[in-house]
Order: structure tokens, then C-alpha cells, then sequence
């Protein structure tokens, strides 16, 4: 079992990462999956960076390349889509530019565990997933059930410590409370609503916002835990003035844009 | 000519139905159009299902198997996809999990036509469609004008009730009145709203709504009559408070989601 | 230098063409990227046309024949959606129906440009793009910053007379001011909000509603400046009800459904 003090990320980091993220206003390269390209991008805007879903083969090595981060999730694996995301998660890696993966469904299909493991190969700079996904790709646990965890966050804090000691990437594990971790120091984020469990694409576009936080930062351990420190402030504040689901996203994407260093403290 | 009566679906059985998919909540695996994905996703959430876009054809069947309910949408076919349904919903055959088909245009485009009258051979639980689709794959009328129906939900009960003879599925034609038939009975839903045609995937949703109602039921016909009704309903309270169509979308999904059974009194 | 006069849009053109385009009720057939699928679908529906996305190559030709207007957006090209481009493309020009070509990151990647070059060849009714596309195809200018131009429209004025010379195209470059041009005569439509840079899709369904605009039009040039209007008419309003990103998108579709001919005096 891995040891390990759980700390609560500070506000002032929280703080000086979303101000940090505002003045490199990344170019985010996403490879994301048919369901929430239009959330994605929208959250990337409202954040204040620049998303680009650049998705042919032809161009992903390019484009990677040239961005400030690149984003990669599994959700709807196709053969192209496939390549491109190896292409650009080596495009990324060549060029120390920080990569995320976000592993949708590890744990429930074969086959996209494979793929999933050939991504894990190419060293993700942080992994972003719920607790299913994450106790699957450590290799405990049983995955959850379709794309929904059926773990609580706390319970994946062990397999994210060690997922991270194999991998050497920043893992994030998200749910109630999120959890981050370099394999030695662990960070928890609190806050947030379950109303975000409504809205399909919360949790793949924070991966994304991962990315841009990971832009030109020396601290990947604290941009990664601010980014989700800011989406917990946005869904908090969302959840006061939503009456359901859909008025919820809404609000989000207008706490995201709203949100000034200062609220966090 | 069929010969049946139209009865309109009564209360207390779209009240217990909406109160057992939420028991349920059903694991909706989904094969559906690139317009309509993440509406599909959270009308699922608001209802209370676990939405899975699963699309690769390497992982379709296996996935369907430990679905609830099938949805498979042909709005907008690809090579890799087609293959994707057809394995879904041969799985979900053999496993006795209920498949919705959503035959978006039939009628229009010959291809299309032979595409969903392959997936009609693997025998669908239920079809929703509108009324120039239905006709269409009925083999009267003359098919709409693109995805959008030219003809009165009225004018395809008829239709309606020969496709179900025919198929053996549950047949359920939209409209400003809804008609679900399985080949002997017909229920009717009325209420709604004409704001619902101002939104695209409202009824690419409501297909797998359908799909979700169909876990576990026994009662197939009034299962389906049950999701619509719930739509309606929706429709109807989002009308009351919406501008317009942008914020009809978000208060319809609101709307989905706050319903309770005692509602339908 | 290309000499001109630049006119600002008058309000009588916008409302006539409004006018028009809902009497028409275009049926738009769109092969775009798949970030903004689901926007376009709805702000063509809350203008008043039939939006359908026909993506097959089986079916791309013989759907852009019975369109009253054809929409080509690479934003996030596929080998198969290539190939239903050209064949709407070509299939739209034989049939005297017009087509619009959102040349989506023009002068960022050398793949993209080669592949906008071969639909530029199978020349477009209208290109409509922001400054840094619009210089980058007019072969002036270094591309901009991913999706996202880094030009001010009014740097690409120029550029965009000589791709109309070259092209035959109305031009549209769009951003705090739109410039439209067929190459002779320049129209500029002014208003807008800065907000519209926050929502993915805004440019891309302004395509789209481009296209529904020139159907059966007798004046391309004043018809393409006035879907501009109407975008920057409905975007001014949007910014004056909303309090974020989030908020913004929903009010600006609303206000495309409800703006009135009148609204442009």
C-alpha cells in the first residue's frame, strides 16, 4: 500500500493557476470523442483558452506540434481517430509539449483497454478519470459500469498513487472529492455539486481544461489539481442558481468565464 | 385497411412507468447521429438512464450485451458504424435486450433506404419515427423533405399499424399527436409543443428515451407510450417559460429531469 | 491594390432578404465539422430552414440535388467527408443550387490547404472564413492561431476582393466589422458583441446560414451581408440579456428565431 499525507490544495495556488492560464491563453489540441466536442470547446472559451479539435491523421503530428497542450480522449475510438491520437500524444512528447489522456470506460472493454495501454505507453503527462477508471488502469478493481463510476474517489486514491508511480504522470482521479497525485504528494479538491454527474462532458472537458492548465507551467502537480479546483468553484456556483440539468450547463459555462482569481479565496 | 381503436395512454401508466425506468436506470447503449449526440446524452441523464455512446464495431457487440436497452440511429451512416448497429442489434437479439431503430429519412435517399431496411430485418423491439418516415418504410407515401416530416402524424396510423403487423415491433409515429401501435392496439399522447420542431434532436432523443423505457418491462406498447408522454409533458411545461428555441432546449431538459410521476395527474 | 467603395449594409436589404429566406424555408445541406454539428442544426432551425446533414459519399450527390442549398465546412476533415464534399460540391453546381465554403484554419496546415484548394476549385457560391483564412487563401498574411484568427477583418478587406476577382465567390470575412464583396462592390455590416467569439460554432453556423440565404436569390452579394446582419443584430441582443458564454449562446439562438424584419429598422 502506498504512504502517503492527502492535502487540500491551497486557494492561492488555485488562485495563480487560473491567472496563469488566462495570460498564456493556450492553443489546446483536442482528440476527443463524438460526445462533447461542442462542451469541450466551449469550456476551453469560456476558460479564456484556444481549443482546436485538429482529428485527420494527416495533421495531428503537425498540429501537436504547435499547440500549447494536447488533450486525447478514448470515448468513440475509431480507426483514424486512433492513429491520430498516437500520433499526436508522440508529436507532443518530441516537442515537451504536456499531453493528457483521459481513459473513458477503462476497465468495462477489452479492446479499448488495449488501446487505451498502447496510449498509456507513449507517457501521458496527467491521466484525468473517475475512480473506476483509474482502480481499472491501476489493475484493481472490477471497471464501473459503462461510462458512470461506480466507485466513490476515495477508494481510487491507492490505485492513483501507484498508477502514477508506474507511469510518472500527474494522476487526477475526480468524483465527490478529487484527488491528484505525482506518486508521492496527493492533492484534494473539494467543493463542487452532483449535479455535474447530469451533464454529459463535465468530466471529459475537464480533462481538456487539464490540458490548457499544464501549458508553460513549471508546477504540474498544482495546475493540475487548480483545474479542478476551478471547475468545482464553477459547478458550486452553478448548482445555486440552476433548476435542472440543462439550466446547470448553462450556468457552468458562465461560472468558468466568470471566475476570477480572486474567488477563490 | 387495419382495423383497430385509438385509446389515449392514461395517466397512471405514465406515471408507473416513469417511476420504474428510474428504478432501473437503465445502461442506454447508443449508436446515433453526429448532430444529435450530446442532447441524446443528457436527455438520458435527465431522465435518470446511464447514456454510452459505444460505437467502434470492435466493441458493439460485446457492449450491447451488457446494455439495458439498445438506440441505434441512422441519421447520419458511416461504413464503420453500419457494421456498429449491426452487430448491436443482432446482440442485443440474443440477449433479449430491447433495440429501438430511429430510420431518420427513410423515404428520401435509396441508400439509406437498403441500409434500414437491413437493420429492419434484425427485427427492432420498437421503431419511433416521424410520420413521412413511417409511410415511407410502410411503403405508402412518398417520404419527407430531408429529415423533417411533410406529413401529419394522423396520416400514418395506418402505416403505422401494418409496419408493426409486419416487423412484430412496437411502432411509435411523433407528431403534434403521438401513436404507438403494437399491430392490434393504438395509444394515443397528445399535449407538447410545436417549439419541439425548433430543436434538433428532440426526437432523435425521445428514440432513446424509448430504448430506456424498454428495460425490463413486460408492457412494451405502454412502455413506449409512457416515453412519450414524459416528452410531451416536457414539452409542454418548457413551452410555458422558454423565449424561444435556445431557451426552449434548456428548460425542456430541466423539465426532463424535475417530472415527477404524480405530474402526469 | 484592388480599388472600391466600401457601403455599409442598409436596413431594407437586411429585412427583405430576412423575409425571404423564411418564405423560401431552405432545406441546407451540411457537411460540417463535428464540434458544431448540433449549433448549426439549430440556428438554421430558429432562422426558419430545414437544416440535414447528409455525410455519406453514398448520398452526398443526390441530397445536394434536392437541397435549395449546399453548406462545406473542413473544420475536422475525414477521408469519407472529403469525398462527400466534392461530390456536393459538384453535384450543387450541376443543379444551379449554391454552395458556401467555410475554409475552417486556412493557413495553418499544409494538408487542410491542399484539400480547401481542391473545393476551391470546384468553385464555392461564397466563402465565408475570418481575416487570417480569408488572407491566408488570397495567398497574403501567415494564418492564424490555430481556429482562431489573429487579423483584424478589416486587414483582409483587400484580400478578400481578390479572392472574390480570383475566385468568383462573394467573399465574407467576418469579425468586429463583416466585409462582403463580390469583387466589386464591398457591403460592411457593423453591431455584433465579442461575446460571439466565446461560442464555438457561431462563425461556422453563420456559414450555414449563408447558404439558407442564398437560395433562390437573385442577389447573392446583399443576400450573403444579410445573413451577417441578422448574426450581428441577434449576437447584440444576446450580449445585452446574458451574463456569460453559456448564457449567450442560448439567447442568441432565441434572438435568431424571434428577430422580425422590422427589428432591422
Amino acid at each position: 500500500m502506498p504512504q502517503y499525507a492527502i492535502t487540500p490544495l491551497d486557494p492561492e495556488t488555485a488562485a495563480a493557476h487560473l491567472f496563469h492560464v488566462r495570460q498564456v491563453a493556450p492553443l489546446v489540441h483536442c482528440i476527443t470523442n463524438d460526445v462533447v466536442q461542442e462542451i469541450t470547446a466551449n469550456v476551453l472559451l469560456a476558460l479564456g483558452a484556444s481549443p482546436a479539435m485538429v482529428i485527420a491523421p494527416e495533421e495531428a503530428s503537425h498540429f501537436a506540434a504547435i499547440a500549447s497542450a494536447v488533450s486525447i480522449n478514448v470515448g468513440t475510438p475509431r480507426q483514424d481517430s486512433l492513429v491520430s491520437m498516437h500520433l499526436a500524444a508522440k508529436s507532443a512528447r518530441a516537442h515537451n509539449i504536456p499531453w493528457v489522456l483521459d481513459p473513458v470506460a477503462a476497465g468495462v472493454l477489452p479492446w479499448r483497454d488495449k488501446q487505451i495501454n498502447g496510449l498509456l505507453a507513449l507517457k501521458p503527462t496527467a491521466i484525468r478519470a473517475n475512480a473506476s477508471e483509474i482502480r481499472a488502469l491501476a489493475g484493481v478493481g472490477a471497471g464501473g459500469k459503462g461510462v458512470d463510476s461506480t466507485d466513490s474517489s476515495e477508494s481510487a486514491v491507492d490505485a492513483a498513487v501507484m498508477l502514477s508511480q508506474r507511469t510518472g504522470a500527474v494522476v487526477c482521479v475526480t468524483g465527490a472529492v478529487d484527488y491528484v497525485t505525482d506518486g508521492s504528494k496527493v492533492l484534494s479538491v473539494s467543493g463542487g455539486s452532483k449535479k455535474t454527474t447530469m451533464v454529459v462532458g463535465t468530466g471529459c472537458s475537464l480533462s481538456s481544461m487539464v490540458a490548457a492548465y499544464l501549458a508553460q507551467t513549471k508546477h504540474p502537480l498544482e495546475a493540475v489539481a487548480s483545474a479542478c479546483a476551478l471547475a468545482k468553484l464553477a459547478a458550486q456556483q452553478a448548482a445555486g442558481v440552476a433548476s435542472g440539468p440543462g439550466s446547470f450547463k448553462v450556468a457552468y459555462i458562465d461560472a468558468l468565464h466568470l471566475i476570477q482569481a480572486k474567488d477563490f479565496y
